[in-house]
């Protein structure tokens, strides 16, 4: 039996693996010479944000305030305080709650936000007009996905003039959320919306651009200066049907217990929603059964979760491990995760940064 | 703005609803002559399973270990210990770690447990065999839902009698997770069972159903002593969508601020499938925006939701209430939730119960 000190549902985390998988995305973003921020929304664990750092990223990105606070909180009581210094949150910050929060943060590192419209961007100035040091601002653009960003190249220049006029903003550059899959449009966009910029006289320092789907198209992003990544350091099922990864790169899995097998051909296991979750990132099933790709996952409930096979040739006691459809929420599932190295257990890590309120 | 001093995205539970919820439901049990034994995986809350005992229910029915420790755990905290003293957990429990954890429970408060198999019954004896007091078991029956479970009235019987002739375990009865919508059918099932178990001198105590979507159809269930239901006591849009309450009767909904409205007809929430979960429950869309019917709720990333509506209406700063898909899910993703009376936030809940390792 895999694994027989941890018991089942569990997130394990082989470190092996993503010692691996950091350090091959490090090597070929230094062979393209594309900076790399990782993305720390899929692991939420300093040690993992401080080893990306120390192969080589230029910084962290994180998508609230909460998982930044996290990462600085973890670091304090580090060795080196000053690892996880530069830190990206690629979300439009308002209210005041938020904005005192983002202050303390800008005390302590280097922060950069994003703004879409003219409300995020005039809070943040109300927040950092009398501010030691100017906060950084990136405009967010909307290259295709339909989420936020501004809408057109012209709209990013206005917007960064507005950032630039500001008193206690600095216009840092742009950023986007691409659609997958479509390099070129995005490249063009983001060219243009730089030209622009320029032509307003403003200085484009950073153009960031990201998601694992593409990442290994980096040659073709000659718009991009900057390239945020998150689901490289697990990887998932998601993005072993985008051709991406493969299986033997998963670094997050599920092990979980057969707890009772009615029938010839269907098996119940001790992992439902609340740990894989519903995700289907527009695939069938609920993830992939390593060692067994005849399994399908058909059904969750919260608890349980149900297996079909013809036949599964299960039995109750019987562990399975499982990539699941997308490693980010997964990982933001329970408590802690537990660390291993190939069959060994190694260590457990609490997921700080998960469960926080905002 | 509704409930100013609480920042966004927060699960905001309704106490009034919520008391409101919980008295209507245990009056027409007891109107009906049917003992509840509510299902506290929905709200996690210790303080909540002890008001649905004071109302009048026999004992709470938890689906984890650690669910079951949480209740007795934030119950310890309380001036009536007892309250949470009789513990039915629904589940298969395999393995040395959680058998001990159960035998330290049965030492603390009445707890039952199910099996569906002879090994999950044999470990059980194998835990409770020198034990004081017996285990009570009662066998796990399939009457449609196609998850765990016996599969006919006759295998019920043959377990059930394993379990009587196991030492350390008492065959308590049967209990189902019933497909929904077929009352007649379940009772049917179950009742044979009885008269199965009957037939080989097998006393069945208890027959335990559940379910929130057939909650109000209790005067059809001649053959169940117990009802199980978790749901009721938020309610959410699917019980909604399958006419068991109305929106006025959803106690847990989550607050959101509009952080983009990229076009007329597009808007971002900071909510996403971090806190809305992406269960469908055969639903489209991923909630139901109070006081905005016309909204959709049309896509989720991690921290983001997008809202359709044509227009929207919406501007940057806006507050949403959603009424999720899925009470149980939601109200498992964050630390905390905010407990309000109408417009007025009055205290803040940690959700003990959730995030637990097994």
């Amino acid at each position: 039996m895999p694994f027989p000190r941890i018991d089942t549902p569990a997130v394990l985390v082989d470190l092996d693996v993503v010692d691996a998988n950091i350090a091959a995305f490090q090597n070929f973003c230094d062979d393209a010479g594309m900076k790399l921020r990782p993305h720390i929304k899929t692991h939420k664990l300093p040690f993992l944000a401080r080893q990306q750092i120390s192969a080589g990223a230029v910084g962290v990105t994180c998508q609230k305030v909460s998982e930044a606070e996290a990462m600085i909180a973890g670091d304090d009581n580090d060795s080196d305080n000053s690892a996880l210094g530069d830190i990206l949150i690629t979300y439009n910050i308002l209210g005041d709650a938020k904005l005192a929060r983002l202050a303390r943060l800008a005390a302590k590192a280097k922060v950069s936000v994003v703004a879409d419209n003219v409300a995020v961007v005039d809070g943040l100035a109300r927040a950092f007009g009398d501010a030691a040091a100017p906060m950084r601002v990136l405009v967010e653009c909307d290259t295709g996905a339909d989420r936020c960003g501004v809408r057109d190249p012209d709209a990013a220049a206005v917007l960064a003039e507005r950032v630039a006029a500001a008193p206690g903003l600095h216009f840092a550059g742009l950023m986007t959320y691409p659609p997958p899959g479509r390099v070129a449009d995005v490249q063009e966009w983001l060219s243009e919306a730089r030209r622009r910029c320029e032509a307003r006289g403003l200085s484009v320092e950073v153009v960031s651009s990201g998601g694992s789907p593409d990442m290994w198209n980096l040659g073709e992003m000659n718009a991009v200066s900057e390239y945020r990544a998150g689901t490289y350091v697990y990887y998932d099922r998601s993005l072993h049907a985008r051709g991406v990864c493969d299986w033997s790169d998963c670094a997050l899995t599920v092990l979980t217990t057969v707890v009772s097998a009615p029938t010839e051909t269907r098996a119940v296991i001790d992992a439902g929603s609340k740990v894989l979750t519903s995700d289907l990132l527009e695939m069938r099933g609920h993830g992939h059964v390593l060692a067994r790709p005849d399994l399908e996952i058909d059904g969750l409930s919260e608890e349980h979760g149900r297996v079909t096979g013809a036949p599964t040739r299960l039995r109750v006691g019987d562990r399975l491990r499982i990539v699941p459809n997308h490693a980010c929420v997964v990982a933001n599932m329970l408590d802690r995760v537990e660390l291993v190295r190939g069959d060994e257990a190694v260590d457990v890590a609490e997921v700080v940064a998960r469960g926080q309120v905002w």
